[in-house]
């Protein structure tokens, strides 16, 4: 079978891979439907450490192909979302809908043992606790929108939740890809009414608009950090959803939350520590936010994105082949495109 | 009036000051009838940063003896507990119940305009704000448990709240001084299961496990690490309590805290970063925490102490009056008494 694969930063290939395949009884092999590119993908892309010629690839909706003899839940021909995590959903975490923290976690296509979904084929580990069967057909015109609770949505919501974003709160959004974009709509659907998003590409400003952000601030560093405070009457925001992970970003969130006001991170830090310990203290601001369990936000976001009430897959505005997928890569570094979608 | 005052680190002295008057219509003046030394007023006894001649004192119940022509709450002859920072009951942060962010909020006793309550009177700014009467007698037995409520029992209730302690859960206390032995109070009153103290004093232990401590670890450093991790079939608790602010203690913290668990800071931290900024995302840990606002948290806390149902007052294992101060500050500071009760 065809898979995504990169023998090293700035480079992308298709390649000819074995077969995906059961190896456990808990198995299940999806053929991939619907895949895309993640902005996390681009840290490897750009020189961060990868793994040499990892398997790319964490998001995607694909058909169940085959189970293994222990798979009870899952069944052959089912649609499935796939979170970018696998989880066994009986442990500890899982029972508390924390899956990424599962005692038996994986990253799909991080170099850590399991392959990556920007392939025709993918194998699950632990099928019953990761796949989420959903009922439409393997071409429905939703799919954008079901495909992004693999994980852009349900990380945007993440960054939302954990900022503690509320009812008639103001929030402000650090960062303008697809992940700050979905915290957006994950802000408005909790009811935010002040929704700050920050960035400068004009088409992602415009989307962040059309999903429900009231403000827009584009300068950066020490200006933006004045600005926010300018709309919030010198306080800084209740909620800081970081969506990007440079240390800059996260400088620029301890700089406009307010005192008692949350900070939800979902970009991967590209930091070691979080600076101004003892002015977060003095200001009870609090820290939160990791890798998103959108396998439990599912049974949440799902509903929304049926009933049409949200649309986050209107975040993709390319879409590839699997021979389309270098390319891909490259409009996304260079932020011609927002993100990604693959069709195989 | 006499009050006590810090010349410089490792002095404590009674003076004669001017007596405490009326500044500002919305003053109050109060007569101390008890006051204390706090863990974190060995600060800048033992060379932290300091005032010159700083006025000390932060905690403390009293009879009111004045009131300015804008206070109409407050009236004479009332017995007011007087928590540790000022706030005027009315901003955006007071009405989130977050007083010790208040606008315009200023901290007692530690050089920074406010004066202190280790003395025989003392004016209160914003006193309808501030001051929370209450119906006991000026000696009342409760009295101890009563003082708790303006700064150490609050404290300690602040960082189980602010670690997310829930009922059933588990929880460790960093630190056996007055903070962390009110924190295991407040841990124990919110319904957690597993309550670990850490620390090695036998009397504060002892008391501790009487207030509902099921474990004790007395290991330092990694040894504490591993063997909070022992005690939690490897996974570390939910809720960190962190009642003491060195560098140390916080580093332990991050180590014993599970994934998806919270570590509740109310120790003043004396680092200028929290470390492990990428361990903490993977894990999803929560760091929140700061000054307690301990005005809020009396609505909650006193129905419990008047009913007996806690005991914090019994942090206090000496008394003394207000020439005993320096030699009060000395117990302290050698580990021989536990916290100080003044009767000025």
């Amino acid at each position: 079978m065809r898979a995504t694969v990169m023998p090293t930063a700035h480079e992308v290939r298709i390649e000819n891979v074995p077969d995906a395949a059961l190896q456990q009884p808990t198995d299940a092999v999806i053929r991939i439907t619907r895949a895309c590119i993640c902005g996390s993908d681009l840290w490897p892309y750009n020189g961060g450490p990868n793994v040499e010629n990892q398997r790319m690839g964490h998001e995607a909706i694909g058909v169940v192909e085959d189970v293994g003899s222990d798979v009870e839940r899952i069944k052959r021909g089912q649609v499935v979302i796939m979170p970018f995590a696998d989880s066994d959903g009986t442990c500890l975490f899982c029972e508390e809908g924390l899956q990424t923290e599962c005692v038996h976690r994986g990253f799909f296509g991080n170099g850590t043992g399991l392959d990556g979904a920007q392939a025709e084929a993918l194998r699950i580990p632990l099928a019953d606790g990761t796949l989420y069967p959903i009922n439409v057909g393997e071409d429905d015109a939703l799919m954008p929108s079901l495909l992004t609770l693999s994980d852009v949505m349900g990380t945007g919501h993440h960054a939302a939740v954990t900022a503690r974003v509320r009812a008639g709160g103001t929030v402000a959004v650090v960062g303008d890809g697809a992940v700050g974009i979905c915290g957006v709509v994950a802000a408005r659907r909790l009811g935010a009414e002040q929704i700050i998003i920050m960035g400068r590409h004009p088409a992602r400003i415009a989307l962040a608009k059309e999903f429900g952000a009231t403000d827009v601030v584009s300068e950066r560093g020490d200006e933006a950090i004045a600005r926010v405070r300018e709309l919030t009457n010198g306080y800084g925001v209740q909620s800081v959803l970081e969506c990007v992970g440079t240390e800059q970003a996260m400088d620029t969130s301890m700089g406009i939350v307010r005192p008692g006001g949350a900070v939800g991170r979902v970009g991967v830090p590209h930091y070691e520590a979080i600076k101004g310990a003892q002015d977060m203290f003095y200001r009870n601001v609090i820290v939160a936010g990791g890798p998103a369990p959108t396998r439990g936000y599912i049974d949440e976001l799902l509903p929304d994105v049926l009933d049409g009430v949200i649309e986050p897959g209107r975040v993709f505005d390319r879409t590839v082949d699997l021979d389309g997928v270098p390319d891909g890569y490259r409009a996304m570094n260079e932020r011609q495109a927002l993100k990604v979608l693959i069709r195989p």
